[in-house]
């Protein structure tokens, strides 16, 4: 029973179908097709105002494109010590950026603070010897799984609105926070400040396909010969954003984050004192010692280890995919830990 | 009649078949699966030689990871003045090698000759004041649709060898070139001293998926880094090697390709005097004047316009899925231009 | 007798009393300083409208950091393709420019031509996907010696604002231009166009002094934090704006230029029928053939071949402290060979 | 009496003979000249061992071209919280090494520990979605004007070695180093495990003039294309070559050093409570209040803040050409101070 992460999981039937039914004869190719035309209405409609849309086929894409787009080669972008571009691209900021500088900034429970920002940007006063502050990425969810709250996220933002710095939100599990907080998409967006995000459909269900949403056309500028220059605008574009089209169009996005965000509860219930961290997506992280991650693991049970080595720490994450009985049975072996 | 680009293609239905084939549960995470595993030996397979291979989905990305793994960032890459990565990739080479620099070198039929590198090497003396000759690229086919024969690709690659160069094939076509000349595919790769190729699937019949094949390990040294780093190492692995899979195993590839340069052979008799180049791949290139353009458009056939503006020559490209009768319709239409 | 460039040259006896003359106790680094302050005036007046200006080390750099701050990483840069930005540099263009593109543009006697230029303009196209025109560069003096005349460069800069490019004067030798042509300097930089200019002051005199000179404020942008994030921002920036200085202040740029002109008119009238390009600077060009040149070698002329390998043309070029005397041996030289 | 800096230091008498010593006639450009060919040499001699050396004019391009030699793109280099490649180059370490990270690692006094550096190595595991480990940095003396002890460095690189990173030395105050620990150069450098180091003169009395300095001769590698892509390699390169020369064979460095060592030996022990830190250098830190430092200011003493602003703390710097006048009226100053 494999709860190692999320893009493990398969695509949902909906994408695929919705592959077959754009697979149909020639159409212009790089974005010049019905599909890809629509992107910008229907996210439109979903953020509740006018927005442009791009789509790739990489979380790490989405996030590199957005943010060499905000911070000029001299720029510090600040973000949480954990965050997925600090710790899981091997630098894709720092490359599409041109050599931009990732500002690492603490925070409890994945999340960056208002104070931790003001401070992180105190101590780097602006002046032609240092890098200059363009931009602050946020995590909805987090890379712990915690979720922002839409004031938490105003505070961040106007911040960064007085420093005259841009804001990226890395959406990867973005349909998760939405679910998990009963928002609407704009209520932790453009609402409160965010300009542009990464808006995740892989680990939810699509087989490849991310969108980067600009809630201020005026940012776009040359974000899309950026992304051709990145070798990330498909020719055939239409089989990238059919996907986001029926992820958005067939409710997928939240049926399959209310689905696993439930299922991450329980799990999370299960495991009493050792869980690590608040359960607010469709990931948990529990501390169950060295011994214990072994005996989940002769159990059956796959995942991976969470910090440091020797740590004792697990992560697990819940796929649109999982069957209920794989955490039927893992809240079970679990309660039975926590029994002893 | 669409005759634009074979990018405009839809997919074939044995590559969303394959799709399918692999979207079963729960599988490790970029490219630890079971499908992109297998993909090093069915091109080995492929090539008769052990190959390392590793799956995107543009030959945009092929490419310039491919050049930048070759080229450090004070290099020169030699290239035909209309090979695709110097007219149409938005400097995507530049990107990916940190500020190489391509070198264009001219060539009738869209062909580099082994005079003109030579010329071309002598004129760039090593020494610290200029960029340091490192890598030349072929297209196969051109960007013309012509077809580099074994023995040309050899002196060219002899060449490159002498000078210290590495050579780098973008094969976006290459089934189409392995069809017409009725070799093995190693017969226009490592046999002839290709070190690197970006072999492309999209344009015969793929969704997206290339590989850039590495012939010499050796030179595999920090491509995963620079692939990971662009965004380009997909989590969902599965569904980019599943189509490579496909594409090879069930002999799409060259049916395809034979089919498709068929057409354009007859195309092009068709067009008798008015073709530009011979026709050795699914592409035509015509001298129709702006007038016999407008009329063809008139008459139904859509295509892109060649060269420069107002010179009269259009670009025609046979897709995989494109109707024998559209061919046929063409082939008539374009008899009685010439008839009169 | 040493002809190879004027960059083998000393430094002026008024450079280093400039030197000394400012080094007197502590002063505030890094450009805070009196002498660099009165560069913006100095060259204002110089100029005859109100610049910036801006100090560095090396011709390279001044060149690299000026089209680095007018062309984007995906943009592309026309120069001749004898240009020393295209030749002599490694690639800083590139580099300053995170991955720019050089376009080469052919003409006689090293000049672009509008005609060479709008043609190479029309054949790139905006388009996604193609690199995109930004700024071209113009080297008065050129490469080969010639001085563009004003209308000329008003014929280029016309294009280039109608395109949309913005225009560099590699200025290397801009005092020989000034003395050849017998105009001032705002004649064959703003008032007819030229948006930023590497001025030099090194190769005719100075020790190592070169001043970026922004006629359009605007366009300074980031400049100076470009220039520090490249090392090219001197702690004890006095001393290289004290040479900038005195080389503008002591009439030395023009004393230097108007008496290796003169020689250099000297040598190519003796050369006669050798001569490859017109004497329009303090750089003679010849064709003496590898015979020639060996004899002239033995005589002890030491200069750099020129061109192709045994194609026996010789590069010669006068420096500001070269003697007459030198001048007067190769004459004789020279005129002997012709008589033959 | 100004304590800025030492880059606000004029230049040593030294240093401007030795330029009017070289300044005779024409000879090679870009370092193919006498002076510049004694570099190699002479260094060798000054560190007991066969090292290759290169002159460069700023400590930011001799950090960030040494940094950029040893790390690629991918690659992460350890560096100080507080280091000046961290804080002061306006992120030229990532321009350099085209877009790779500094990691930013804790340690009192402005040292790095060999637990933190151990820590920070364990927390980036190397894996493909990371960042890869390349090479680490050290300041002798530290921006906090500490001096790492031979031992300690040894520790370091004893972990940088066991890591596969290579250790660079940020030596803008080198001299000072040696100088304060009663040395060899040798001992704080290649004979503990320093890899490359960049020997600064700038501050110490030179006009403008650092050296790369390369302990193991096959790291060089393309270093010389770097400095020449970057506009760093001189024309008159003789003009830099002769500083470092004068440097270090009349024992400039290492009286400068002495002195301004024990200048500041002096101020520090005047300061008593008030010093923040450790006086191994030319450096001093203070705690005086803003109420201190505004009477400080008051009584005509000139430097810069440190730190936090409100913190209340100030840093001097003994230039070498202080008078020991302004020395003794500081002392005094700070005594009254601390009388009270």
């Amino acid at each position: 029973m494999r709860f190692f992460s999320d893009n493990t999981a398969s695509a949902c039937p909906e994408i695929l179908d919705a592959l077959a039914r754009v697979n149909t004869g020639r159409v212009i190719a790089y974005g010049d097709d019905e599909w890809t035309r629509e992107l910008d209405g229907v996210f439109s409609e979903y953020f509740g105002r006018e927005v442009r849309a791009f789509a790739v086929v990489t979380g790490t894409a989405a996030n590199a494109l957005s943010l060499g787009t905000l911070c000029p080669p001299y720029g510090a972008i600040f973000a949480h010590q954990q965050a997925h571009v600090v710790e899981g691209e091997c630098g894709a900021t720092e490359f599409y950026s041109n050599g931009g500088r990732l500002v690492l900034v603490p925070g409890e429970n994945g999340r960056l603070t208002a104070d931790a920002l003001e401070s992180a940007l105190r101590n780097m006063p602006v002046s032609v010897h240092a890098v200059q502050p363009s931009a602050v990425t946020l995590s909805q969810v987090t890379e712990v799984g915690t979720a922002y709250r839409p004031d938490e996220i105003a505070a961040l933002t106007e911040i960064a609105r007085r420093h005259g710095l841009k804001v990226h939100m890395d959406g990867a599990r973005f349909a998760n926070a939405v679910a998990y907080l009963g928002c609407e998409p704009a209520d932790i967006t453009w609402r409160v400040g965010v300009d542009v995000l990464s808006f995740g459909a892989t680990k939810n269900g699509a087989l490849a396909a991310e969108a980067v949403i600009f809630f201020d056309p005026a940012l776009v500028r040359d974000f899309e010969r950026r992304r051709k220059r990145a070798g990330h605008l498909l020719s055939k574009s239409r089989f990238v954003s059919a996907q986001l089209l029926a992820y958005i169009r067939t409710g997928l996005w939240k049926r399959n984050a209310a689905r696993t965000n439930a299922l991450a509860q329980r799990i999370g219930a299960a495991a009493g004192a050792a869980l690590l961290y608040p359960v607010e997506s469709n990931q948990v992280f529990l501390r169950l010692g060295e011994d214990g991650k072994a005996r989940l693991r002769e159990a059956g049970f796959g995942f991976y280890d969470w910090g440091a080595e020797g740590g004792g720490c697990a992560r697990l994450v819940v796929s649109w995919d999982q069957p209920d009985t794989d955490v039927d049975a893992l809240c079970r072996a679990l309660a039975a830990f926590t029994r002893k």
